[in-house]
């Protein structure tokens, strides 16, 4: 268990690595940042910073000899990184959450296993796969690279008319799942957090609106019967506990059919505190962020409560430029990440409004 | 008017700068933090820090090119500091309510001269203008040096035993006044946010009980008349466009008399950010400290609407070793301030309940 004056160690120096040291200082926990040169927002709220490469082993054994536990911002820390220092330092969540969740192949495995409904899916090692597993899917279908897929990158859409070999380059011939198209009715997430005596807190389900495969807008309560608001935080329960997960985590889920056909597909693992929780900032008693400092901290975990109705907008690129006007709506929760740039689909902040 | 990505420049490194760091960050802005070597938990959270003494003339000309604007966290600035902090850059709250608040003759004439009340006072330098003062005002009264005194330092109770000499002794035979015994109902505070275009947003009256004359706790709302907290939101706005106020200040009353007869006191003034405000970390819409940032930084100033009934207990010396009673308690707004020692007396964090 840590105490406070300890030292929380953070893989990344983005705006969640931002948003946890943030949150650890109420708690006298300390935060000492590892991330390569770049602009790290995170360094200007942090005790102490690092800057190297995720591959530099002296680097990362001195970082993990000044901290009591790591953590991480991103799920695509490399497997040798959180090898070498979880030889010196616990690593929360733990590894395995890592691994199952930089594969799709892998995620989407565990996750059919668990009994959970996902869409169909096929690997993909060749064009001659590929073309097999289009023949078993159907078009339209989705083919995605098993790693380092985020916000719409190393996916290709496979309509009828596109061309497989074409396809197959847009994604760079790598390692792939084919899914199935899902033509889902809404986006919906949870965000939960599990802590190391398995106590599990779940947040309100929340609807997400997505442009140009970037979080736009999360609102709650998401347009769910209730019975499917609770299938989705079983869901989230069930594969924390598989996952022996500890800290924060989000699952996202395709809703399909409506009324009493209403039925939910998992459609990914985030390994870490989520943008579709960035309301829980001001919307809800513990932020997610709080919420994950104490998880992996061993301590309690905080209370969930939603506190109103709930619009969070994402501000991208030049969004940001209308910043006075936010902070001169009586009662928005601003949040600015501190970014150098606004360059286009750069995540520059976000609004959270709670409404009674 | 400053825009997202400048530096607030800080003086001074304890937890009142270290929670305008942490409101300043979701803002948007930087802060750079000026302390004396120390325990500094402001610079845990802090872009830059500067180690240097108050007099340092080289260390201040180079921190006051590095930000925007400077601000403070202690009343003590000596006005050499200010007058070559100001020469390049803004300093707000202006110098002049450093000059106003630091010396209690200048202050409580001041305050009188507005036409607020205050407890009599008469200026003290010699034993035998401290042998006349007492004369004058009778005993029991209080003798306090003019300059340096908080939290119950450099003063002296005359009673009727008292022998003058040792009082003058104990005070350090420093410039002081004489002030009459007020032998108050109840002591409470007003804090209130003053903008660059005179725009005032006070917080509700909170009653404060000080325990060995360090503030012990503070409850919402005040046992007194909506007339007596009407008074004294009035007061605050008079003392703040007097002074051409910007930034947060508080003003600590006395309480006297009650039913038709409750009256107020001004007891002092605090140039800054206050502990009777930490109550408005989650429980005001906007906390004493965003609203100290939004202040200095030229922006609107946010609502000061209060969330409940409200409990605010300070940790003091080893109250903070029951840390982990404070964090299991559900919905316990808990803040540390990340200090290294926790010595007698020493201000370790607080506790604020917001109650329904």
């Amino acid at each position: 268990m840590l105490k406070p004056g300890d030292t929380i160690g953070i893989l990344g120096g983005g705006q969640l690595a931002r948003m946890m040291a943030l949150a650890a200082a109420p708690l006298g926990l300390k935060c000492h940042i590892f991330a390569p040169e770049g602009d790290n927002p995170a360094f200007d709220v942090a005790a102490a910073r690092t800057i190297a490469s995720y591959e530099d082993v002296a680097a990362l054994e001195t970082f993990a000899r000044s901290v009591s536990v790591v953590t991480y911002e991103f799920e695509n820390v490399p497997a040798r990184t959180a090898e070498i220092l979880s030889a010196l330092v616990e690593v929360l969540p733990n590894p395995r959450a890592l691994e199952t969740t930089q594969d799709r192949y892998i995620e989407k495995s565990f996750i059919r296993d668990l009994g959970l409904a996902v869409p169909d899916f096929v690997p993909v090692d060749s064009l001659e796969s590929l073309t097999a597993a289009v023949a078993q899917l159907g078009r339209p279908s989705v083919l995605k690279t098993r790693r380092f897929g985020y916000d719409g990158k190393g996916q290709a859409m496979i309509k009828s008319e596109t061309d497989l070999a074409d396809a197959w380059s847009v994604i760079g011939q790598s390692p792939a799942i084919l899914e199935q198209f899902i033509p889902f009715e809404r986006e919906v997430s949870v965000v939960a957090a599990r802590n190391t005596v398995g106590a599990v807190v779940t947040y309100d389900v929340a609807e997400n609106r997505h442009t140009h495969h970037i979080l736009a807008e999360t609102t709650l309560p998401a347009h769910i019967s209730a019975e499917t608001e609770r299938a989705a935080k079983e869901a989230a329960s069930r594969i924390g506990a598989a996952l022996a997960y500890v800290g924060v985590f989000a699952v996202e889920f395709f809703v399909v059919g409506s009324g009493e056909n209403e039925q939910l597909l998992v459609n990914e693992i985030a390994p870490r505190v989520h943008n579709s929780g960035h309301w829980t900032l001001g919307g809800a008693e513990t932020s997610q962020f709080e919420q994950h400092i104490r998880a992996i901290a061993s301590w309690p975990l905080g209370s969930a409560k939603r506190l109103g109705r709930i619009e969070m907008r994402n501000l991208i690129g030049a969004d940001s430029d209308q910043w006075l006007d936010f902070v001169t709506e009586p009662g928005l929760h601003v949040h600015l990440y501190g970014k150098a740039e606004n360059r286009a689909g750069r995540k520059m902040g976000h609004l959270t409004r709670v409404l009674p």
